[in-house]
């Protein structure tokens, strides 16, 4: 990282203007008049938006050399943002639809040149919103099953899946979600993060058993369990959105890990939006309305993911070994039940742990609150105590019409 | 590997003088005058002992860039010299008791120079002639434990161990196992290598799909959960024995993998020998004698390696989500189940795959021999079939009982 510098909006356009010159970028015009703004929050990585005036633009993302979200001195090589430009390529490739596009990387500056979705939404924005999606699901199902069936050892030679979980060694930014997800809100930490009002709830959560055994199990699979390349942070906010498109960024996460773990986030941020609901929409019908519409999202989501698993394991498994219909189920049921787990755990840890979501933390009403976190609480200890003897995907879903009733 | 070259004997004779010269090995006298012969098969590598005449001794052990025994063109990177060396100098800093001694080692040459063992016996050799080592059980479980325990993620952090996961991928070797052991003799490949009468019982074998979805299983499990940094070839070919004395060699294997994986192949292999004395020692009580012994040493190194881990856990693990008694039982249970299915495995690809064992193929008569691939068929499906239901190490001891009867 010799030449690194952490750029501002001049050196922005400087670095287009250079790359439009060796005709590594083909968006702008050769004499193209650019400006350049920095937005974001500028904790972890710097953000640019690059325009011409005739409408075209892209977004520049460098990495920061300092984490300032987590902690104070969380270390963060500047590696990830090479991790991240290589995860978007592979899954690009897989699911260019629902993956946001690499113009250019350069390692050396820890910057990416990515496709500008600014015409789209974050989801998790306009899920605090009740704006529905009715392709989300589909879409997030695609995406996931391609890009986790594409990097598995049905598909991949072992060879070539040992060479990528090399290339996809990401300790600085694992160690994040390791401490974070898995650890912290089990024990006592000062960066958990709760009110007052929570405290016996989260010292029974410390004192369950079976639960520190449930997280014990999730977090040994997170860190030994290289089955697919993960996005690593498939959360409401990774995800652009309007009614016709799905694209998911930032995956600087990824690693090779269980494939549960991403659909189970994403499950969990759909949870999180559906409780915090309570504490936001006040009528009840259209509170209800909006909920069965998100679990219906996931449900649909849950069965087009396993659907296309299926469908690729039957016709594009290369390992013999694996070229059945029974080891396929089998696979895939311990992909459900982690899936459940993680998505518990996601519950939990977005509630008592440092990093929140807006869906709850913005419900201005602190009863409203208080009771959203203690039903998030309620939900992700049952997912995470039941989500081994989960024997189907229809008891899964019947587990959580009755935990959310 | 600009400068390699395949040695002679000569060659040996050279380079240890000037790695003296250098005083880079001190086993030898600056002056001393060597001489040098090569044994061993010169398959996979050129094996040479280099001696003075004070009677120090040492083995130059040099890969060769093909292997002559897996078929005509198995592909066989010289890498694998430097990942046995560094497996032997990560097992030797944990059980230095049980590991041959490395002391040198030259990655562009792929050699490795080591202490002579000559003094030893191989087990294999030595179980075939039914020499009892009353020692060799707890030797074992201590090695396999000391050596798993800390570089699984209950000692190393996170990030020293994606460190070491990276340091030993090791595809070409790995790939051998994953056809050998859980591909060929569940498919008709021209690798396998039994005789006719075995035809019927390897094509049930073939059908038998209970059995298939048990060896798809060990297979995926081997290819992605690197729980530890396995010795990856824990036969009775790669032990060194005397009545005092337990060595470790040849662990070009090595890779991080499951647990259970090492220990499951040392148990399989006691069991070949257990099986196989049916068609050697014709004289009952003293068969049964022996054959007792080897029971109790598969049962006393399995205890001792729970127990070493047990103990291990208790007061060395570091990641606090792993600090407790429960966790630890339901991660050894899943070891065990692992265990017994790799044991079971070895015992098929031992009798119907490419690569056999002189237990079996050296009993001269051939109804004996046949009787006893038969037993150890029966033995290794019983084993796979069963592994995952077992609930503790007495019903797996008593299952073993059972079918040995």
């Amino acid at each position: 990282m010799a030449n690194y510098i952490a750029f501002t909006a001049e050196h922005a356009i400087d670095y287009i203007k250079e790359i439009i010159k060796k005709e590594l970028i083909t968006v702008f015009a050769d004499n193209a008049e650019l400006n350049a703004y920095e937005f974001g929050d500028g904790n972890l990585n710097l953000v640019f938006r690059i325009a011409d005036q005739d409408g075209n633009s892209v977004i520049l993302k460098q990495a920061l050399p300092y984490a300032r979200c987590v902690g104070e001195s969380w270390p963060l090589s500047l590696d990830r943002a090479r991790i991240e430009a290589e995860v978007l390529i592979n899954h690009g490739q897989l699911c260019p639809e629902h993956t946001v596009t690499v113009l250019h990387h350069n390692a050396d500056l820890a910057l990416t040149v990515l496709e500008d979705l600014g015409h789209l939404q974050i989801l998790r924005g306009a899920q605090i919103n009740a704006e529905q999606f009715p392709k989300l699901a589909s879409h997030v199902a695609l995406y996931l099953s391609y890009t986790s069936f594409y990097n598995s050892d049905f598909y991949l030679s072992a060879e070539e899946k040992k060479t990528k979980v090399s290339q996809f060694i990401n300790p600085d930014l694992c160690k994040i979600t390791e401490d974070l997800f898995f650890t912290d809100p089990y024990i006592e930490h000062e960066r958990n993060n709760f009110p007052t009002e929570l405290k016996s709830h989260v010292e029974s959560i410390r004192n369950n058993q079976a639960l520190k055994l449930a997280a014990a199990k999730l977090k040994a699979k997170f860190l030994s369990s290289p089955q697919t390349l993960l996005h690593g942070d498939i959360h409401s906010g990774s995800i652009f959105v309007d009614a016709n498109t799905t694209k998911m960024i930032d995956p600087e996460f990824g690693f090779f890990g269980p494939i549960g773990f991403d659909i189970g986030s994403f499950m969990g941020n759909l949870l999180l939006n559906y409780c915090a609901q309570n504490g936001r929409i006040t009528e009840l019908a259209k509170r209800r309305q909006y909920q069965t519409h998100l679990l219906t999202c996931l449900q649909d989501c849950y069965n087009q993911f396993e659907q296309h698993w299926l469908r690729l394991a039957s016709s594009e498994t290369t390992d013999i070994s694996f070229a059945s219909n029974a080891f396929t189920k089998d696979y895939l049921h311990d992909v459900l039940r982690d899936a459940i787990g993680y998505c518990g755990a996601e519950l939990i840890r977005r509630t008592i742990g440092l990093a929140h979501v807006a869906d709850i933390d913005g419900i201005e009403d602190e009863q409203a609150r208080l009771a959203v976190q203690q039903q998030t609480l309620v939900l992700g200890e049952q997912l995470m105590l039941n989500a081994t003897s989960c024997t189907s995907k229809d008891e899964f879903y019947s587990l959580l019409v009755s935990l959310l009733n």
